[in-house]
This record gives structure tokens, sequence and C-alpha cells, in this order.
């Protein structure tokens, strides 16, 4: 495996573009497509949310037989608690592009990121959307992943390649964050593309299994979206002899497709809402994945915490009485706790629970006086 | 039931005082006694988590009686995180005040509340021992409700009067917070007195029942504190016919302290760390309390609402999805949402989960930048 410049549009039949429709005040762009020049096969993961999002909700229906090329996203707006026109405008916007792109609805994918409960302008998707596919190129990955940005202050690309039976795959994502990041996933957007050839199933596996590390693992401030979705699209024009079970192959990919993931959601950690560190936090001696990651969620959580981490002020009793509040069976004796120097951009918070043999690693972003600032305003 | 000035020393036969030891920094009070003239009973409520400081940990074990007359409390140092010290040094206050009192050492309640994780600094509590026994007085109530503080801006006192028997019954109290308010209870203090006659079992009773719609219904950040503790002391001196049943006489003084924790609890939240707002949350329509009190401190902890409402910028999407994030059975439809105005600085959020008939009602303050600010420096 070895990392490459690029996104969305580095592996093979691949083409996308972003442009500024209008939705986000600023100009700036927000409209995305990323489409693939063959029929592809598409999984996706999404937020554990009971409130879904319209968009959401329709592209959980396109990906059922999971089959889609192509995907359209517009930022600015989430399109989530409106209404009857909600479930109408996303449902607009995939017959448009289909439309437009000369297939079918239902290989469409569609999403949105922004202020939740404002109508969708849908007229400024339909006026764009000709301009958005006339501009599809090879060259579009990173206009795609600037499309797609919030409160994000950079955009966030990642590519790999690697070799499945002699022949070369390739990776590519764009991502977004960059508040309301959460367990199960929770607020950001990835889109993933290979030109690997894998079978449907084994590809859902794949991604399941890479988005727990990484998207799942990671918090900004505890809140879970009503957006959230990571689609991965695979067109098989690597010509590699299909993956359909989970041998070496499989492997090699999974571990190429979760260091993508990895690196995106550090990136969306990084650039998480007013972060100026960046906290990782390792769980060990936990009877279980589970408790050991309920743990490393509730420290990375805890506004105590992440106030102490901005502040440089290292407090280990933060550390103790969050764990603690999990009513596991630890005492001041028995919890370990280790910390590297609060006042570098990165610190490492280590937990020995004392109750077992398992671990869990979790990420997460200081609380600083610019998440106050950019939530208060946010509108 | 009448409102009435004053605090712990309003009830007949208590007296307290608070002083000026030299923990914290600047020089402020920071010891206080609250102590019944005659034995009294005494029922407590402790934290849940499982990190309990040592003063706690003692304080439990002279309860099991529950007979207790005097109340010694700190303030700038938790004495948690602290060692084989802490227990010592928590051992040795109660028993150089029992000692000065002349009563036995498991007639003494120890409390601290401050910093986690630093040696309690105990020769000063020392020292300044006889000079606050000394000083034990009718008109000291006020002096042990600011000893206690931490980051509280205001002292918090209350007190009631109400008829039992044809008696005259006072229950007066004081309170700190403010930071690390929390369910279970957490993260405050509150030493409650009266001079009611009541049987110790139905004292516990009453006061688990009073502490749950009042202590246990704030939160600030959502932090479990490791020193949180309620008191109730009854010396008997309002010669009312002992109540030791759950009949009318029990539910006259329910009524009154149940009145006494409601008002310190608010008081908490609306001098919350860094608080420019006071927020009620109240959701009906719920399966049982169990799920509307989850719902209400989902929002209450979401730091999306809570920046919203620092922000005067009202945002249902941020209420939904904290509610959706649990997994209850609610959708975009289903779920009511009513606001009254963000400008003013009382809000009421209202959520129908449309799931049942229960409700709840929790109170919880904003985010701000002065809670980072607060919580960024605290050393």
């Amino acid at each position: 495996m070895k990392a490459v410049n690029g996104g969305v549009t580095k592996p093979e039949g691949f083409l996308a573009n972003g442009v500024s429709c209008g939705i986000k005040r600023s100009g700036k762009p927000d409209l995305s497509l990323i489409y693939s020049t063959v029929p592809a096969v598409t999984v996706g993961v999404f937020t554990k949310n009971s409130i879904k999002a319209a968009p959401l909700i329709l592209s959980q229906k396109h990906l059922k037989d999971k089959k889609a090329r192509a995907v359209i996203c517009n930022s600015g707006n989430a399109n989530c608690y409106t209404g009857r026109f909600g479930h109408l405008y996303a449902k607009q916007t995939a017959e448009l592009t289909a439309r437009l792109l000369d297939i079918k609805p239902a290989e469409v994918v569609v999403s949105s990121t922004g202020i939740i409960g404002k109508p969708l302008p849908y007229k400024k998707i339909e006026k764009a959307a000709p301009r958005l596919v006339k501009g599809l190129r090879k060259s579009g990955g990173t206009m795609a992943a600037k499309g797609i940005m919030t409160t994000d202050l950079v955009k966030k690309e990642c590519a790999v390649t690697l070799q499945i039976s002699g022949k070369k795959v390739t990776i590519g994502a764009c991502a977004k964050g960059s508040g309301m990041i959460e367990p199960n996933m929770a607020t950001m957007l990835a889109f993933i593309t290979t030109d690997a050839a894998v079978n449907a199933m084994i590809l859902q596996k794949v991604l399941k299994e890479a988005v727990e590390p990484s998207f799942n693992s990671i918090t900004v401030d505890g809140c879970m979206s009503t957006n959230d979705m990571v689609t991965l699209t695979a067109n098989g024009l690597a010509k590699n002899l299909p993956i359909k079970t989970a041998g070496k192959d499989y492997r090699l990919f999974s571990e190429a497709l979760t260091h993508v993931c990895m690196d995106l959601a550090k990136k969306i950690v990084r650039d998480g809402e007013g972060a100026t560190k960046f906290i990782e936090i390792g769980i060990k001696g936990a009877r279980d994945y589970r408790q050991a990651k309920s743990a490393a969620m509730k420290i990375a959580n805890s506004n105590l915490v992440k106030t102490a981490a901005y502040g440089s002020n290292p407090n280990w009793g933060r550390v103790g009485a969050a764990v603690g509040s999990l009513g596991f069976n630890v005492t001041e004796e028995t919890l370990k706790i280790h910390f590297s120097s609060f006042k570098k951009k990165n610190i490492r918070i280590e937990v020995d629970l004392n109750l077992g043999k398992t671990g869990a690693t979790v990420y997460t972003s200081d609380l600083s006086l610019d998440y106050v600032r950019i939530n208060g305003k946010y509108n």
C-alpha cells in the first residue's frame, strides 16, 4: 500500500466537480458531484440517529440493491426537519442528476449537510445542476472535496494505491467534519471511491469494519448528527480478480481502506470546530471492547477534560471522574492514568481499567473558546 | 409552608461558622462548620461515581447509623485521588472536630470540594479548627454558606417554616455548585438542617424523594463529581409529634423539603460556571419517567443546544438530533418541539415524544465563553 496525492477521482473511471450554487451566503462551493463512468457497486454506512435527514432516507433506499454510480451532495443546508418538501426535493435532486447523467435515479446517492430545519433552496440546485454535470472531470476531485465543506477550515482528501492479484488498485476519498462528530459515525460525510472489483456483500463488510476504528471512534462534541453517511463506490476498472471472500486480497484491501478512513477521521478531528489540540485516548484493561470504548468516549466527551486540554492544564482527576461516572468497578487505587504533556498540540491519555484485557482508542479535540463562538452564532 | 430569610441556622438549635483557613489562594472563606447543639438524626445522599473522594467514603461510614450532629466542609481542595493520606486527613478532620465539640468522631460528617488530585493541606485545617469552633453562632449560617463555595459567584441559602401537629417546624439549607453538576446528584453539596422530629428511616426516604426532581434533575456540564453529597440533619427541637410514617405530616414535610431542594438546585444552575441563561427542559409523552428524564438530560447536556442558547440562536434541529441520538422510536413527524424565546434569560424547551404519557423536567445552563475560560484555567 502506498499513499498518493489525490482524492475521489484518483481511481480509474471516476470524475467529479464542485460548484457554487448559492446556498452558502459566503459564495463558497456548496454543490458536489462524484461520478463513475461505468456502472458500479456502492455501499453505505449511515447515522444511527432516529431523526434522519430526507436525503439520507432516500439514499438508504437507493442503496438497498448496492448499486449506484453518482453521489450528489450539497452543503449549507442539511435538508433535515424539512417535512414533505424535504423528501420531495431530495427525490427531485436524484431525478434531475439521473436525467443529466443519463442513468437511473436509483443509481444516485443524495446527501446534504449544514443547518437543520430550514427549507432546502432546491431551485438553486436545479439551476446549477447542468453546470455541475458539464464540469465533471478527472481533475475535479478537489473541487468536490471543497463543495461538501461546512465549518471545515481545510478540505480533506486521501488516496492510496495497492496491488491485488497483480493489478494496481486505487482507493480515493474526500470527507467533511467538523462539529457534531460522534460515535456511531456521527456528523460527518465521507465519500470513497475505488477501481477495485469487489463483490457487493464483501464491500459492505469491509466498509463496516473500516468505519469502526476510524469514523466511529472520533468525537468532537458528542452530538450525533442526522445526516452522516459514508459511501464506498467500486467500479471494477482495475481489473483485479474480484474480491469475493474474506481471504488474503480482502485483508490487503481492508488494510488500505482502513488507512484511508483513519487518515480522514483524524483530519476531521484536527479540524474539529475550534480545535487547538488533537487528543488520543487509549483504554486498556477492559473486560471487552464495548466497555473500553465507552470509557474512552466518556473521557473524550467530558467538557472538563476537553477544557483542561484547551488550557494546557493536565488534571487526571477529571479523567478519573469521567471513567468513574460509568459505574464500572474501578477505584482510585485500581484505575491507572497516564498523560503526555498537555502543552503540546498532540496529547495522549492512557487509562488502564484493570478489569480485563481488551482495549480501544478514540480521538477527539479540545473544547475551545472558538467552539462556543462558532456554535453560538451558526445559523 | 412559608419561605423565610436565612439558612442552616434558621431551625432551632443549629449553630454555624465559616472561616478562611488558607486553602484558597484568594483568602476567601474555605472552611465551614454546621452544628446541632443536641444529638440529631442525619441522613445523606451521595454521588454514584465509582471514584469517591476520601471524606465521602468516611461520611458514608459515619452515617450508617444515621446519627450525626456536625458537618465540617472545606472548599478549594476535593481531597479526592489523594491516596492513603487523603483517607488519613479525612479521619483526622473528623477526630479533631469531635474533640473540639466534645462529641464522637462518628457524629461528624466530613466534606470537601475543589480541585481533585492535590494533597489536602490538613495543617491549615488543623490550625483553623479551634477558631472555627469558637466562632459557632446562631448568625453564622451565611458564613458557612460562603465557606463551601468554589467557583460559585453567589452564596446559596434557603429556609422555610411550616406547621406540623400544631408546632412550627423550620427547614434551612445552604448549597454550592457550580460546574460539574450532573445527574445522580452530581457535583454539588447541600447541607440541610431542620428542627423537625422525624424517624431516621423516614428522613432517609423523604430526602431521597426530594433530591430526585431537584438536585438529580440539574446539569451544568454533564460531568459527574466524585464529591457530591446532600445531608439532612433533624434534631427534633420543634417538638412536633415525630413523623414516623408516610402520612399527612410526611406529605407536608416532604413538600417543604422539596421546595428547599428545588430552590437551591435552580440557584445552582443559575450560577453554573459561565451561565448566562437558565434553561428548563420539559419532556412529555414518554413511556416512563426513565425515558423522559434521559431525553431531557440528553438535550440538557448537548453542547450544540447549550451554545445555541448562549448565542440566543434557537435551533430545534439540534434538539431533535439530541433526542434522536438515543435511539427511541421517534421521527421528524412524531417528535413535537416547542421553544420560548431564546433571547430571554429564562428559556423553556418542551418536547413531546409521542410515545406514552409520562413526563420529566430538568434544568440546565448554557455553554458560554466563560465556561471554557473558567475550566481551561482552573487549577
